[in-house]
């Protein structure tokens, strides 16, 4: 439970307000790289943090992310013309390039021209590509800094056809989004089938885990989360965040432990992988208050995806919804995800298809910004609780003047997160070190540090 | 005419104002019986008196009205599943009873779980069924407090064939709502037909009448209003409302009287029926201060329903409209209730199809909340001034600590309002004792006082 | 640049405002005649001003623009029933006529309806019909108060055959939709084709120019624009307001002069015409401060306007876009205009198709109020520059208790705007003289005054 303004604080996120201002510490995916398909091409209008920007991609390739509106007499430069090294308005023809500066002022005589153009800057970030996306750093740096390295998560690591990158649009606030992401406990309820039979489960278990390998996420593994709904939490918090593990009853003698990890500020991974197996990590970036991307990455460090496995992610498996050409589920909050009641009686806890589907309907039901003064935590929510504190933190530190967490510590970004059965005699430190070779799951890649291009 | 604040008092009706109170001290109907057909079936939205709910029905048929807030994270309970004996949360699996009870929390160890429940408590107002509807008490009753007897009114007494329930939307505040349905004397335009001939006035006045039986509404009664469109009004308080009589010249040395009731607090009999015809009413139910859900009953206390009745009050007649599955007009605000300017030309006053779509169109015409600052009320205004006068004196009354007039006194609902012809000579008492037997439309009726269930 | 106050004060015009006030000591267009089409017709909602009115013709066929609130319960008067001489409200049947006063109260017995409808009286304003539009004059004038003399402008001196009237939609702030128009630099970039080759720009020039003949605009002319982006100023005002000239290096040694005209409150004239061809005009009329309808007018004062020429205005041509029967373009703010990114990669500048169309895109982009006081004006937005200073003057003047400008002067808008080409030796006065007859374009024109009917 939080008080109204820790609730507030958690959860704003536009200029000047003191989680906003922890965001914008760190390098945020904006858009996927495929938005931007070809050097001169569409503009795209963005909106992260509660800021109206312009992102296009640049005659050299480059992408910019602009104040989209011009200075001249205010026209929307989403309407400009993306022609040979910038955006030009097409009001007047100004054009201006990725970095914001005026390069053109086709209406003012060239001498005035060079003087005003000095004055007709806009807002610009600085961006680069990672992993299949475009990241932009937010800060209102002072001229001259120089943003901090990328953070080296492993899916931008890996070569891209090891990797499958996509974003969904989610309409709650990004905290109660985040919190479901690391919430493991909610698997036994809210994503469970409904059967009469063991028959029945088996079948309708497969289709709760589609998208994911039978070795990562089979019908015993839903049975385990069935069978115990109070999974014991351990959370460690390492440089870049936190490590959370939740063990729950397997076969006997045996624990089935699903291990998440939560990477400043808004990035998650999924702990369900297997050894071996294809990782899943969600990063959930604010649009405004009520609605944020969740920016969702599978890669597998051993080998290249199958066709099967993006086949499901593209069409909802995995963390990823149905979704049309929008990056807009199908199954959202204006068609009530599609809720059948006699699904929800007969074949799922929900009513609702889709696990990714599921996560979305209970979390934006929560509100649009979740009431976090009327709480009864338990047990199971101590990641939440463990999450909490961590952000208001981090925003506190930084409000106070110092660096934001791992912001300049790109190889604390180097970790995973996944699922193992293990003795049930075995500690949280220990199940790490057998499963990751680490007790944080840090992970060591030979590779040098990769920036993009 | 009202002040400023004698309009807010008599318009809002959300928790704590005057008004507001004044609602929650009787029994309301809140949704219809038919809306929860199955037991462990789909729980309904529903919003009442500005307070978002959820109603269901559960393993025992019992119908719960609770508020949709899951106490743990704030999930909403509408996607909960309704499962024997309670509604449980999809996302953690929490559960809760008709009585806002919690019955079980999976994710907290029993032994902590048995004192976090008398925590986890919600929201939940006494239901029953009664007459085709369920209804609530809403009043904030202290731990113990019994509530009242259900209203006697008479389609509730009369067995299920005898009856017709159903409601509508009504897209602005409740009390011009109210307000048009003890008006009587709008009949004279709102609903009269347009003719060049006799012959096309008969015709025309058949379809204003559509849904009543001949001796209640002909064209003869068509006509006397059109040619009387000043009724002479006759209002008596009695303990459970107003009885308005109307009378109107009728046939040489008649008066054509027509009587509504209306009763504590927002219950409406219309002034058509004939001796021995089937009587109607209304129920003004507030949603929010700019819409309000119109219950609609119609009952013969002499025998059973016809098969022509019914087919008219589904598909538009009498007080019901033409209708989509949703209990939505078709003819609405959204679409200007179809109004075409060629029919009120040549064939009705409003251009509009159907008496309670007039009705619904010029009600809302009057804004989401009517200005009654700005108006200039003559003498067939009096029945909408005994309302207010009514309903300002109760609100005052309950919020000085009495009780609410009547909301203790069930048998104070057993009366009936209609039509009826008398001599000219005859005076309002006379014409109320040859029609109903009583002076106030009182009835009496020969079983014991039921209660639902 | 404005000051935030002088942003505020340029464009808000309603009751009360300086501006608001300005534009009421006028006569403006409120709607087209074409809209009420008959006698006793169908009457139309009008919001003028942030003035919610209703438009009627009378059974005499009298244009009545009144206060759509019934005086006796606030039912809205679009209900009502246009019948012989007046609006009768569908509620009670009150009857109101085009000067608001009250003609009959039908529930109010006839004695008091004497003295009654006297203070049944409601809001009209007086009406006149004039060039195809109907007119309005919306000062809160004292009883007895005689309207001003009617604009004589030119398209309205002209024979109805002479003359093409209609109006658009338009989703902004009217002031930053009246600087698009008087602003015309902007063609250089905003309706310029692209194009690979000349023949393709010249293809691409002629449907830039649809509407407008071959002398007022060629592909020349377009070609002379693209080429010179820079048009050298001249303003000059005069007793109706502003004219504006603009001259363009066209071919060696000559000039291209296009000549603006506003007039108050808010008429402009374009730039185009050559002499002898078609002439057309703009007025920009506030519906609220958010929107406005722009009224658009073409005509010859030679000889009748051509089959060809109306067709191109129906269905988009020089100042008219593609649009619907409610006058709403086709291309707007809800589907952005139809924005097509190839088109403005291959074909024009802004991948929108037609010169309205792209007109209103770029205004409603600069937001649904310009924000001026984040501006950098150049040499080419003088035109701007003078305009702000002719409406804040005028309406500090009317707030300061003087007349308005021109309000009482109808001869002052017999003025006319157009195009010319001149030797590069010629100035501003010497092409007014030779284009025109006069150095401010002025007309003399061989009718008497005309008042419409």
């Amino acid at each position: 439970m939080l008080s109204r303004e820790e609730n507030e604080t958690l959860t704003r996120t536009g200029p000047g307000t003191p989680m906003g201002t922890l965001f914008r510490s760190y390098w945020l995916p904006v858009l996927l790289s495929e938005q931007l398909p070809e050097k001169d091409g569409p503009q795209v209008r963005v909106k992260i943090l509660g800021e109206d920007l312009l992102a296009f991609r640049d005659a050299g390739g480059r992408v910019g992310l602009i104040e989209p509106r011009c200075p001249h007499r205010g026209a929307d430069l989403y309407f400009g013309r993306n022609e040979e090294g910038g955006i030009r308005c097409a009001y007047h023809g100004w054009k201006f390039d990725a970095d914001g500066r005026c390069l053109d002022m086709p209406t003012v005589p060239p001498e005035t021209a060079r003087t005003l153009c000095q004055k007709a800057s806009i807002r610009s970030y600085p961006t680069r590509e990672w992993g299949g996306m475009v990241w932009a750093y937010m800060a209102q740096a002072p001229a001259g800094h120089e943003p901090p390295p990328l953070p080296q998560m492993e899916f931008a690591l890996v070569p891209p056809e090891h990797r499958y990158v996509s974003k969904k649009l989610q309409e709650c606030n990004w905290a109660q989004a985040a919190e479901g992401g690391i919430d493991t406990a909610h698997f036994s309820f809210l994503h469970m089938p409904v059967a009469r039979s063991n028959e029945e489960f088996s079948e309708r278990a497969l289709r709760a885990v589609r998208g994911y390998s039978a070795k990562s996420m089979s019908q015993d593994h839903v049975r385990w989360m069935r069978e115990d709904p109070r999974p014991r939490y351990h959370v460690r918090r390492h440089a870049a965040g936190l490590v959370l593990g939740a063990s729950r009853q397997g076969e006997p003698g045996e624990h089935y432990w699903r291990i998440a990890q939560y990477l400043m500020p808004c990035h998650g991974y999924t702990p369900s992988a297997a050894e071996g197996q294809t990782y899943h990590g969600q990063s959930w970036v604010p649009i405004d208050d009520h609605s944020c991307w969740i920016f969702c990455y599978s890669w597998n460090p051993e080998r290249p995806l199958t066709a099967q496995e993006r086949a499901s992610y593209v069409t909802g498996g995995a963390v990823y919804p149905a979704r049309g050409a929008d990056y807009v589920p199908l199954r959202n909050r204006s068609n009530e995800y599609l809720l059948d009641r006699r699904m929800q009686k007969l074949e799922n806890f929900t009513g609702i298809e889709g696990v990714s589907e599921q996560d979305a309907a209970i979390q934006d039901s929560q509100g649009e910004i979740a009431d976090r003064t009327r709480e009864l935590l338990g047990p199971t929510d101590v990641a939440v609780v463990h999450f909490r504190r961590l952000m208001l933190e981090a925003a506190a530190q930084v409000a106070g003047g110092a660096a934001a967490p791992a912001a300049d510590n790109p190889q604390a970004y180097l970790v995973r997160g996944g699922g193992t059965i293990a003795p049930a005699t075995e500690d949280f430190e220990a199940v790490m070190r057998r499963r990751f070779g680490d007790e944080l799951g840090r992970v060591e890649v030979d590779r040098p540090e990769v920036q993009s291009k």
